[in-house]
């Protein structure tokens, strides 16, 4: 499950303008969460869908998720355990359905500073990423109520907890 | 209302980075969407507010809306009658809450080549901005579902009609 407080999280570098075709590849479309996550990636970095561990973050330049709509390329991050992707700036689109999948994704102007393997912990309520030589990186704020629905697993989880639990959603 | 297909057009040019407050000022927002709408781009186009008539277009460079997650920095511009934003890129809570507030965004990379008051047509299904000379310009592909939503008048709007149609949300 996702939280908006982790500490220790390994980091996994990547560049700029990581589109939703290196998240999700074509040649996956008609498979499962658990194939897409399998290929993950495997065009700009061949290491990180078997690699990446629980509670890993990945570090990406700007416009992160560009290119289409699938939710996939979403989900298959959040199949794959990552705590959080964090990047100068996202898709519209991606940013949409990231959150709606229960994706954690934190807008970080200085994100590129971070190195790979680099192990940082992070606050979204207190809107800070603390690394390791104990030098402080500004998030930018995100509502409560995202953060409560990443939290829970996205759009759908919290609204069936909610129904279950009979409260007004 | 809103629609996804919109014919000639005027087009209001501001540059990168417009960010909330310039949409919706601080110290409007104590008050109502009508007063807040009325000082909307007053720091960066004093003529906007008074200027803009139902059906137009904003243009802008990259990063638009970036800043708070004041819902009304969308919604000022919704009361205005604007058709459309169309700029490179959006802040990813700004491009949320647009939609949800029934505000559309084209993304558009070469969006900066629109000129002032020019007149312009798109069609944010097909997918293109049609400019007076004939030339087209490319916009990213919207899910239909979001367009649906925005052509509702948003995320409320669009529950509304379902319940009271009695189709299933």
């Amino acid at each position: 499950m996702t939280t908006s407080k982790v500490s220790g999280a390994r980091v996994w570098r990547v560049g700029a303008e990581v589109n939703t075709d290196a998240l999700a590849p074509g040649h996956t479309m008609k498979h499962g969460i658990e194939v897409v996550a399998k290929h993950c990636l495997e065009s700009v970095r061949p290491d990180f869908a078997a690699g990446v561990q629980r509670g890993d973050v990945l570090v990406a330049g700007a416009d992160f998720g560009i290119g289409s709509s699938r939710e996939q390329a979403a989900s298959a991050l959040v199949h794959l355990g990552l705590a959080a992707v964090i990047a100068p700036s996202y898709s519209g689109l991606y940013f949409r359905n990231a959150f709606n999948v229960g994706l954690l994704l934190l807008t970080c102007p200085r994100a590129e500073e971070l190195a790979e393997s680099e192990r940082i912990s992070f606050d979204a309520r207190a809107g800070s990423i603390l690394r390791a030589d104990g030098q402080t990186l500004a998030i930018d704020p995100i509502p409560g109520f995202l953060l409560d629905m990443v939290e829970a697993g996205g759009l759908l989880a919290q609204l069936r907890r909610r129904l279950a639990a009979k409260e007004p959603t």
